[in-house]
């Protein structure tokens, strides 16, 4: 009897959470930090219409890294139903609340305040990314996954409330192309990607096409970037997955081939940061100074060569006391973090050159 | 023809790579940071001995989490070879470097400098920590999984080189006991537990015996802790994991009953930090707000009765700019280094009072 009593509550518990929330489909909201439209609402590159890139690449442009999605609710709890395709990510230093989690904030007193962050324990079940708020009307700012591809998504509030899309809160449009460290490989959620964090910090919207380990100066990114006409800026993390041989021989052919389609675009190269792998592995460290070398030379020939083509070549974006590493490549929260402060007065110095404020 | 020949490299190269390291057993070194003794290596608490914990106390004390070895060498690669249980961490905001992978020091001029931090890709298998370093003798310190069960550990170095066990570089035996906090869940890598942390900073020894989700003030656990007899002093981050209730009821007799065995050593409590789930989750808001009065309540008693207790009760000691949190409960890596940085000179204080520096 007793067995019998506790099932029928728990039947009853199970009923009352399900039929209080009430889904709509994330495409009736807004999703914002695309460069351009892509057919499927949650892949960053129509790879359909866009040839060249490889398998890999493909996969990448496909995750949602950077896609956010905003939206107005006075729901006092929020939950999402993601479906994913069967890829997984398997790299070791990043946790799966960033690789397929989502990650909230919610604006307070003008500020994106940090309000959630969780992956379903099982892929592709409901779950709750936050419960028992207040009922004001509140202006949410949704990360979707870092690196997972999304076949849908739907977001859950409380069967009286409202859900209503926003206005993309974000000003301008910087497209930002780069690699792991763009990406936000080993960052503890999808908001603490550099990119992210600055976007916050500012106000200027960033469009990411970062892409893991394949940022290299490839003449199909050059043709991707190029049809972003309407990009106020592009920012580039392009000297952290070339070799120097490769930075030597394709960063100028890569300018070439977007400025053939945008004259004009303000094009700001990033200096690659410091790798905690060279502390004591000797090649790794030298690799790390050829290819910094080698893109100082490569970028002050660019900028004789193009209008409006800029090197931010920073020492030290993560510090100097050597604690950031998560695995002797990526920073940690505590990297970006650093990386996001430092790098950010830099980028507006040159946006404010370009009119970007 | 091209096949063969290319397999014949690719076998070599194996080979070479083999044949190249020569395998020593962890137990040969000097393993460091467990409070007592225990006849499994890798286990922080012999759970023969020690009953009352829960199966899931039982195995979180089985974890590695705080242990290091330290040894010298004068070999340019170092791999490693664990073998572990079949448990597995299933905690969304940890990456598995830091729940099975290990973290790597080399002191250089006096510090303890990061080297390398790294999780097998496939538990079980040997691989390479960081190799190509010059053949100078360096002293290392190696934290191992947080969040695994070792069975074994080889530590592989040159066919030529010398590896011998290390004297523990840190001094004074402080004890500290906490939950998943202490324990380092949502840290990038095992060094980065804010224990770990700390003792890297200070050269002072502690030995951790955080039990993620569990450190509720049991009987149990005092009758463990009574028992170490040499400690300094012992930390304790008690009032993350009980609620205010369980503070109240079993924070006096959890003194007391450590207070039966050990009359005078320094125990050193230490106010749970904010959550980053309150800034909109009401409840889990008032939970935490609760705690903290009730703990401040309960030490304020604690100190009239008992000599030698001391309350560490400081806020905002991962900042009060709200993105330090992982999941909303533990921080990433950034929180927790400012949570060390801050915590540090409180400690210091305490340390300093009862004679330890």
């Amino acid at each position: 009897m007793k067995r019998f009593f506790l099932l029928t509550v728990a039947l009853l518990t199970v009923w009352a959470a399900a039929a209080q929330m009430r889904f709509v489909d994330a495409t009736e909201l807004n999703l914002i930090g695309k460069a351009l439209p892509t057919p499927h609402p949650y892949h960053r590159i129509d790879t359909v219409a866009y040839k060249g890139f490889t398998k890999g690449e493909n996969q990448q442009v496909r995750c949602s890294a950077g896609l956010a999605l905003v939206f107005k609710t006075n729901s006092t709890r929020i939950d999402l139903e993601p479906q994913y395709t069967s890829f997984v990510y398997a790299g070791a230093s990043t946790p799966r609340v960033a690789s397929e989690g989502f990650d909230l904030y919610i604006r307070k007193d003008g500020e994106w305040l940090y309000a959630a962050s969780r992956a379903p324990k099982k892929r592709g079940e409901a779950y709750t990314m936050i419960s028992r708020m207040d009922s004001s009307e509140k202006e949410c700012l949704l990360y979707l996954p870092n690196y997972s591809e999304l076949t849908s998504l739907r977001v859950g509030v409380d069967e009286g409330a409202t859900i209503t899309p926003m206005e993309n809160p974000f000003r301008h449009k910087i497209v930002i192309f780069g690699s792991s460290f763009t990406h936000g490989v080993s960052t503890s959620r999808a908001g603490m990607s550099y990119p992210m964090q600055i976007g916050r910090n500012t106000g200027l919207c960033f469009c990411s096409i970062a892409c893991s380990g394949n940022c290299k100066l490839q003449p199909y990114f050059a043709d991707y970037l190029g049809d972003v006409k309407d990009a106020d800026a592009m920012v580039f993390d392009a000297f952290s997955n070339p070799d120097a041989k490769m930075i030597e021989e394709r960063l100028i052919p890569f300018i070439e081939r977007i400025r053939a389609k945008l004259p004009s675009t303000p094009l700001i190269f990033v200096q690659t940061i410091y790798r905690e792998s060279g502390n004591f592995d000797l090649r790794s460290r030298k690799i790390e100074e050829d290819k910094r070398d080698m893109a100082r030379r490569q970028m002050a020939e660019a900028m004789k060569r193009f209008d409006n083509v800029y090197f931010v070549d920073k020492a030290d974006l993560t510090g100097t006391d050597h604690v950031t590493s998560a695995d002797g490549t990526h920073p940690s929260d505590l990297g970006y973090w650093r990386w996001a402060q430092n790098l950010q007065p830099e980028l507006l110095k040159v946006f404010r050159k370009c009119g970007i404020r």
